[in-house]
């Protein structure tokens, strides 16, 4: 039983060069990879995570239920979720009786809106659990769009899209920084609330930021209000004198 | 001139495991190491990068001109600091003029309250320069505190320990989770703003978090208000049902 520890492993915004050494060090010593996926696709933490696991690693991929079918407020959408995350857990810690060694990958970093975490709540009292961290996507995106976030004492506001109209412009108005996550269906709302935010002209519009496929454009030149899943937009804070 | 680039290197929270597969390339590739260094220290990402620099590297030391003597809301306070920037940005163009290809390092991830922008800020316009993100300070601390930070629709606040007391609190108390970052001699205030919040129970205090010498512990239990340089609170959000 001596190899049965879980690790659950930050594989940083899509660039796979953007992978920590320790990452690198524990894919390449692990004998079973889990990772979720979404309509039976692998994802780019997985991808990622190639060219580093050992010939003949075990796998699991933990199946998303829903893509975008239910209504992420329809509370079946949650218990739907719960089950799922029971049944992911369930299949991690039947690896981990028999002694092996699991990473299960995440994109960004782990405990940063990370899915892992919900299977982290579920393990980490009954078995050895050790957190990479990794760079979060908004990092890998800023630096993409070569915008210096925050200096001095500026406050950054993280904000996830599938907030209100009004709490997300109240926010916005309030804050120095901003980065709003998980757009998707939310991208209208969230121009309208940055908009009535004063904020609409400073906001940039990141897509698949330091992934194939990157796209970088002002909001405000953007057309269309259609974003994928891997989409943000950074507002950034004051720029100081110095 | 082929070589003439300035790349601007995240070194991560502290552990020399946590920096990027492309941070360690791109340190072996380099001609000259550029690093900001505190009363003649070179710092933890100074020694970080040590095992990945190229025999017989040119090394620019950039000291800063203060520790702690002068107040930081000294108006003279800012203007030595523009120009000890100005100079650090004079001495890395010297060297990018001779066609050299140049690191500058940045603990954490650079755009996030990184010294570096300051110098980006100076010199992208006229020179090619590169950002590798890093792992910040913060995913390094709430990962070795085991605490998932952030869930579902929770709001993230980042915030400087140098803001008043009242502008604090109420940042505390409207928001989900908060890091509140740079506690050094503010950590009394701070903890004041926690309690006035009602955040002080769940506030984590991380200390050189990755680090050698790293200190874990509920703020409450922190019987003194003395901080150093690399420490920070968590307040994690809420936890979600799934
Ligand atoms: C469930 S959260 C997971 C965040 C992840 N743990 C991290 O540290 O970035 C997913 C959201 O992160 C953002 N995101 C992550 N990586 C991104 C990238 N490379 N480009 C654009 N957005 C990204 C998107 O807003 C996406 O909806
Ligand atoms: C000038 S800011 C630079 C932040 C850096 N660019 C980053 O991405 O984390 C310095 C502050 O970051 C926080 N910090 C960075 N690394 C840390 C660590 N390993 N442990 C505790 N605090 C840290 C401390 O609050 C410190 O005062």
């Amino acid at each position: 039983m001596s190899g049965a520890v879980l690790h659950i492993v930050g594989m940083g915004p899509g660039d796979p060069e953007l992978i920590t050494l320790k990452a690198a060090r524990v894919l390449a010593d692990c004998e079973v990879v889990a990772h979720f996926a979404k309509r039976g696709r692998p994802g780019h933490a997985r991808s990622a995570a190639a060219a580093h696991l050992p010939g003949g690693v075990r796998e699991l991929r933990l199946d998303y239920p829903y893509t975008t079918e239910v209504a992420v407020d329809d509370p079946s959408y949650l218990d739907g979720l719960a089950v799922f995350y029971d049944d992911a857990a369930t299949r991690i810690a039947g690896e981990l009786a028999l002694g092996r060694r699991v990473v299960l990958l995440c994109e960004g970093d782990p405990f940063f809106y990370g899915s892992a975490m919900y299977v982290h709540d579920r393990l980490a009292r009954d078995y050895t659990t050790v957190i990479v961290p990794g760079v979060t996507g908004m990092s890998g995106c800023w630096t993409r769009a070569g915008l210096p976030m925050v200096h001095g004492d500026d406050v950054l506001s993280v904000l996830p899209g599938t907030l209100d109209e009004p709490t997300l412009a109240a926010r916005l108005a309030a804050t120095d920084a901003a980065v709003v996550m998980k757009l998707g269906r939310n991208l209208a709302k969230v121009r309208a609330a940055l908009a009535s935010a004063g904020r609409l002209k400073h906001a940039m519009y990141v897509e698949r930021g330091t992934m194939a496929g990157e796209r970088i454009i002002a909001l405000d030149d953007k057309d269309d209000d259609a974003a994928p899943y891997f989409s943000l937009i950074l507002v950034p804070g004051r720029r100081r004198r110095r």
